[in-house]
């Protein structure tokens, strides 16, 4: 790995290289808490003309891609991110045969919509075609499912997408990175209301809204963002340890259906199950803010 | 914050003083990954005849408690911890009155079964009495109840108080360390069985278990030496952003009673609510193994 010390990406700590994720506070906007994680190989780097791509085996988490430096997603816990973005949608709309992934570059979160028969069309948006090849060729644990016939690859800005299409969806799954980067405009009110005119009557949305620990006021803008634009609004949340504070937040936006369709959840997964399905909409006392949203 | 060079407990970068946790991986001993807490103050320091205790106050954090070197609770998400271990088992047993906190020098649990006024006695048992002393000082936030009469107090080895009290308690509650330092003898089968006995016929006890995703090992231990001893063994979990995998979780041993004792929880608490204590036994499937074990 003798080349990586011209990348200011990684720390060398003991003659080791590691990445970073930081929380910055309000006091002084210098880094307060850190997670820090050792690398065994650079397996990919990139810089396209959108983003810095690399694809890390890290010791802790094994195999991790980044963009700008951002842990997106990771062989031992992407899993629990890509399952409930795409099980939970798929599992309230009772029949959805056209899906729409925004983002999800690493191909975790479509490869999990293909495990649905009634499923007939998966349109899936990413700006930068790199990520995505990328993660076909390093990440294949969670790019598992990307060459399914009902795939349709579209390589562009999904809020121009999203606003110029004629296509309506069941389901719509925005899987953005955090909104500092290109992902900034999928984290817009303009955005969620081309969102809901690309939607069926009866169709609905999953976005995810940040870490719930530390980004309750970035959460609280999405899930009041999607109720205004919703009659029903729901956040749900999950466990990924590896984002600093690691519960997850995301936020439903349906035009109709709020209510599992079904009792016996039984796609081959690692994080959802029907327990989990059935509780991950309950919310801490201390963020009872989300309560769910049903417009009568 | 002068003198605090002579501590190797602290790095310093740029000039800041930081804390860490961190997790070895079998492959080499070392730590492949690490969270790192910056420090604003640091309020108290003591090497007890067992231990060196540290009350640092952190910037994302809040005031946090050590005990030679890890992180035991904070002020910003130890609430989350302590009425997860004081509320699941006072909901679970319907009528409790005599309950034994083990442990938890903090005084955050204690403190919360003081809410509980069909409690007419808790006895704590705390090793150093020097913790407690401590955080009544320091963190009133979290030990905000300790001068309840109903509280009697024991420094003495918790093993050892169990196996030769003649007590009979309706809930005891393990609120250990991790079982590197003297908590050890707090994680065996032998102190589990003098647990069972120390209970009444209709008796609970739970215990944390570790955090699940980096300690499944140790977890499954933990439930099976209680399903071995109990009739009833469930495992439920919470996230403690803190703790490196924030997936903490807590085994229940019960001889009679499994089921929430009440449908509308209504204590004054922060992360605990009806909707958490009905969803918390929710195992992801990667963690089936630990479904409830209801021997009948």
């Amino acid at each position: 790995m003798g080349n990586l010390e011209e990348f200011t990406l990684f720390d060398i700590k003991n003659g080791s290289y590691w990445i970073s994720e930081d929380e910055r506070l309000d006091y002084d906007g210098q880094f307060s808490f850190l997670m820090n994680y050792k690398i065994k190989d650079v397996l990919y780097m990139e810089q396209t003309p959108i983003q810095l791509i690399t694809i890390v085996d890290t010791y802790t988490f094994g195999k991790t891609l980044t963009l700008d430096g951002g842990i997106q997603t990771t062989e031992k816990d992407g899993f629990i991110y890509n399952e409930m973005m795409a099980h939970v949608p798929l599992i309230i709309h009772p029949h959805a045969e056209r899906v729409c992934v925004i983002g999800g570059g690493d191909g975790g979160v479509v490869s999990e919509v293909t495990k649905y028969s009634q499923v007939k069309q998966i349109d899936h948006i990413e700006i930068d075609e790199k990520v995505i090849q990328a993660c076909r060729k390093f990440l294949p644990e969670i790019a598992t499912n990307l060459d399914d016939p009902r795939i349709r690859f579209f390589y562009q800005d999904a809020s121009q997408y999203i606003k110029e299409t004629s296509e309506k969806y069941d389901v719509i799954i925005v899987d953005a990175a955090d909104p500092m980067g290109p992902a900034k405009t999928l984290f817009t009110s303009e955005f969620l209301q081309d969102i809901a005119h690309a939607l069926h009557d009866d169709g609905l949305m999953i976005i995810q809204s940040h870490p719930l620990f530390f980004h309750q006021e970035e959460a609280r803008q999405v899930f009041q963002d999607t109720s205004n634009l919703f009659p029903i609004t729901k956040m749900c949340s999950a466990v990924i340890p590896s984002y600093p504070g690691a519960l997850q937040g995301f936020v439903l936006g349906s035009k109709k259906y709020h209510q599992l369709a079904i009792k016996n959840f039984n796609k081959d997964t690692k994080y959802v199950n029907q327990e989990i399905l059935e509780s991950c909409f309950a919310m801490p006392a201390f963020l009872q803010e989300f309560a769910p949203i049903i417009k009568r």
